[in-house]
C-alpha cells in the first residue's frame, strides 16, 4: 500500500469529510445564568414587547410635546405639574393640556405624555409649577414600547454561542432557561512504545505524553468535552480494542499516531476497520500535516493526526474543532485574529498550504509577526508562537514587511 | 456638588487607577493538565534537556555521516547493518566505521552515528547489509539534546495564560503540577427600585435584572469569580448595608447603579464611604459611559457602573476587565479583534473615545463592519452587534469604506 493515498487540500478535505458526515446533536435545557459559552439549540424570538410600557431616557418632566412648542428661556412654556412618577410602578396620573409630571430614568411615562422635557431645560415656579425652558419634540426622551425588541421579533438564532450580552438579552425577556448543544464527547488515544505518561520517570530512549494533554485541552476549548484513553501500546491487537471501545462510547474519535511509517500504516488498517465508509482523505497538501488521515466510520468522525505536536495543532484547527463545531450546529465565527508586519520573506511551494508559527511584538507602534524557527516536531516551536500565519495554496511565498493576519493561538 | 466633577480620558483614568491600586494576588498549586486558562503565577525554568537522547526525525539507518560522502544511484556507500533500535530504549548498538543502524522516527541514535539515511534513499543488498544512495550531512534527519528546549532556558513568564500548547511543553518536561493566581473575588451589586429578577413576574413600571447577569458572565470571561448580591432597594442604608458587605468579601466590588441623578448621587456618597482613598475618578470622557465612578477604598477597586447595558459593557470592557487581570497578575494579551470596512461614515467630537457597535457582514469577500442604531439603553443593540468599532479621543470620526479593527464581543 502506497504511503499516502488519497491526498486533498484543506478545503476540499473539508468539503468530502462533510458530503459523509451527518452530525447527531443531544441537546439538554439549562439556566441561562449558566449558558456562558454554550451553543444554542433552538430558534428564540421574543415572547413581549421591550420594554413593555414607555420609559423615560432622562430625568425630567413628562409633557405633551405640543405644551412647549415655542418654549425659550425669554418665553417659558408654564405648565402644572400633576405629580411624580413613582419608579417601579405605574403611574395613575394622566396628563392633560398644560400639565406636567416628574419623572426619573427608566420611569414610565404616564398617560397624556408624549415626551419629556429635560430637567436641566425646566425651571422651578413653586411647588405646583414650572417653567419649560426648551421644546421637545414628540418622542422625545422616550424609549417607546417595543423599541428594544417587539414580539415576535427574531432574538438568536440555533448555532448561536451564547455571550454575555445574550444573557442578558434574554434575562430581559424573562427567558431564563435555554436548550442548548450538549458538547459533543471526544475521545483521544495516543500511540507509541516510547511514550511514557507525564507524571512517571522516562528512561533513555523514552519521551513524556505531550499530545493527549495539548489535543484535551484543544477539545475543551472548541466546545468539545475531552475522554482520554492514555497511551496504547504498539500493536495491532491493543490499538484495535482501544479504537474500537472509544469508537463506541465517543462523537468523535482523535488518535495521535506514533510518527514512523509503520505506525502509520497500523492506524490505517485498525481506522479503517471500524466502519463505513472508512478512510475518505489520507494525506493533507499542508505543511506542517501531511500524514493526516480523515475517516468517518458508522457515523463517527476519527481523525488520525500526525504525531508531533506542532503538525497536530495545525491538523486540529483545520479539522477537528471544525468537526466539534458541526456536532454542536454552532455557527461559524471570526478566528481570533490581528493583523501584523511580516518580519521576514517566507518561501512556500505552491499547491500546498504552510502555516508558519510566529510571535507577535511590538516595534515603533505597529505589531510585527516574527517567524518561530524550529522543527515541527519539537513542542517549544508553539509555546514561544502567538499564533500562526497561512500562506495560502495558490501562492508561492510572502515578502518581508507585508501585512499578515495571525490566527491567535 | 456638581453631577460630574472628576472627569478623566479613558488611559488617563486607568493610570490614575493604578497609581492607588496594589493587587494582593492569591495563588495556588493545581495540575497542569487542568490549567487551560489559567493564569501562571510562577516563573518556569526548564529542569533538563527536550529531548535528553538525540532522536531521529525519520525512518531510516544512523550512519556516520562521513561514511555516505559521495554516495549516489551510480556509486552508493555499502553499510553493514550493526542492528535495529528499539523503540522506548537505549540502543546498546555502537556504529563503526562502515556500519548503520535500523532507526525508527523518534528513536534514539546510537553510539558512534551522528545523522540518519532515510530508508527512502537506501536500498537492501541482504539481511546484514545496505547501500546508501545519497550523502547525509552531519546531524542530518536528527534532533539534538536539547535542540526544543535546554536545562535552564526559560519556559514561561509569571501572568502567563495557559493555552494548549502550553500545557503540552510543561508535561513534556514532567511539570505536572503548576502554580496559578486565584481567580479575583468580584462583587456585583445591582440597583433600582424598578428592577426585578428576571424569574418573576413583572408588573407595569418594572423591568427585569439584566446587568447582574451580563456582568457576571463577563467577569468569568475576564478570569474572575463573580458573586452575585441581587437587587438593593433604592434606599441608603440598604445600598451603604450591601456595599460594605460586598466590600469586605470580595477583591473588586462593581455596583450597576440606577441611572436617574439621585441614584447616582446616593452611589457616589456610599462608595466615598468605603474607604480611602475612595472615587478617583468621576466621569470618563467616553462615550457611551460618561457616567462612570472608579475608585479603591481600602485597597479594593469599586467601580460604578452606568445602569444601561451598552455603558456598562464598553466600561467594563474598558476599566473592570483590565483591573481583573491586574488582579490576576495577567499579562496583556491582544484583544480578538477583526478587520472590516466600515460601512458608513462616523461622526464624533474630538476630545471623547467613542465605541460604536457594529455587527459584521461579509460582502463580495470582504468583511464589513455595519453599525448598529440604537440608544445605549437598549440590549438589544449588543445582542445584535459582533463587536465594536473605537473612534480615538483626537478623532473627529470615521470615513464609509475605511478600515476599522473590530474588537469581537
Amino acid at each position: 500500500m502506497p504511503e499516502f493515498f488519497n491526498v486533498y487540500s484543506p478545503p476540499d478535505a473539508w468539503r468530502h469529510f462533510l458530503r459523509h458526515y451527518s452530525p447527531q446533536m443531544r441537546t439538554e435545557r439549562i439556566l441561562t445564568a449558566a449558558a456562558l459559552d454554550r451553543v444554542l439549540a433552538e430558534e428564540l424570538v421574543s415572547p413581549q414587547d421591550l420594554p413593555e410600557f414607555p420609559r423615560s431616557t432622562v430625568d425630567g418632566y413628562a409633557v405633551s410635546a405640543a405644551d412647549t412648542y415655542g418654549a425659550s428661556s425669554s418665553l417659558p412654556a408654564f405648565l402644572s405639574v400633576a405629580g411624580e412618577v413613582p419608579m417601579g410602578q405605574a403611574s395613575s396620573l394622566e396628563i392633560g393640556v398644560g400639565e406636567a409630571a416628574l419623572v426619573h430614568t427608566g420611569g414610565m411615562i404616564p398617560a397624556g405624555a408624549d415626551s419629556v422635557v429635560m430637567v436641566e431645560n425646566t425651571q422651578r415656579v413653586d411647588d405646583a409649577s414650572i417653567e419649560a425652558l426648551r421644546p421637545v419634540a414628540v418622542g422625545e426622551n422616550v424609549i417607546q414600547v417595543g423599541e428594544d425588541i417587539r414580539t415576535g421579533d427574531p432574538i438568536l438564532k440555533s448555532g448561536h454561542l451564547l455571550r454575555p450580552q445574550d444573557i442578558g438579552g434574554l434575562m430581559a425577556l424573562g427567558i431564563t432557561q435555554v436548550t442548548v448543544a450538549v458538547p459533543p464527547r471526544v475521545g483521544i488515544l495516543s500511540t507509541g512504545d516510547e511514550v511514557v505518561p507525564p507524571d512517571q520517570p522516562v528512561a533513555p530512549g523514552q519521551v513524556r505524553d505531550i499530545n493527549s494533554y495539548s489535543l484535551a485541552a484543544l477539545v475543551t476549548r472548541a466546545g468539545g468535552a475531552p475522554i482520554t484513553y492514555g497511551i496504547i501500546p504498539d500493536n495491532r491487537a491493543a490499538l484495535e480494542a482501544a479504537a474500537a471501545q472509544a469508537h463506541a462510547e465517543n462523537d468523535i474519535v482523535v488518535l495521535s499516531a506514533g510518527s514512523s511509517v509503520s505506525y502509520r500504516d497500523l492506524s490505517v488498517e485498525v481506522i479503517a476497520g471500524l466502519g463505513k465508509p472508512g478512510i475518505l482523505v489520507h494525506g493533507l497538501s499542508v505543511r506542517p500535516g501531511k500524514p493526516t488521515i480523515i475517516a468517518v466510520c458508522d457515523g463517527v468522525p476519527v481523525f488520525g493526526l500526525p504525531g508531533n505536536p506542532v503538525s497536530a495543532m495545525v491538523i486540529f484547527d483545520l479539522m477537528v474543532a471544525p468537526a466539534i463545531r458541526a456536532a454542536l450546529g454552532a455557527q461559524a465565527r471570526p478566528k481570533q485574529q490581528v493583523q501584523a508586519r511580516l518580519a521576514r520573506n517566507l518561501a512556500s511551494a505552491a499547491g500546498r498550504e504552510d502555516y508558519v508559527q510566529v510571535r507577535l511584538e511590538e516595534r515603533d507602534g505597529e505589531t510585527w509577526a516574527v517567524p518561530v524557527l524550529g522543527k515541527s516536531n519539537l513542542i517549544y516551536t508553539l509555546v514561544h508562537a502567538d499564533g500562526a500565519v497561512q500562506i495560502p495554496l495558490d501562492s508561492g511565498g510572502l515578502r518581508e514587511r507585508a501585512w499578515v493576519t495571525v490566527y491567535l493561538h
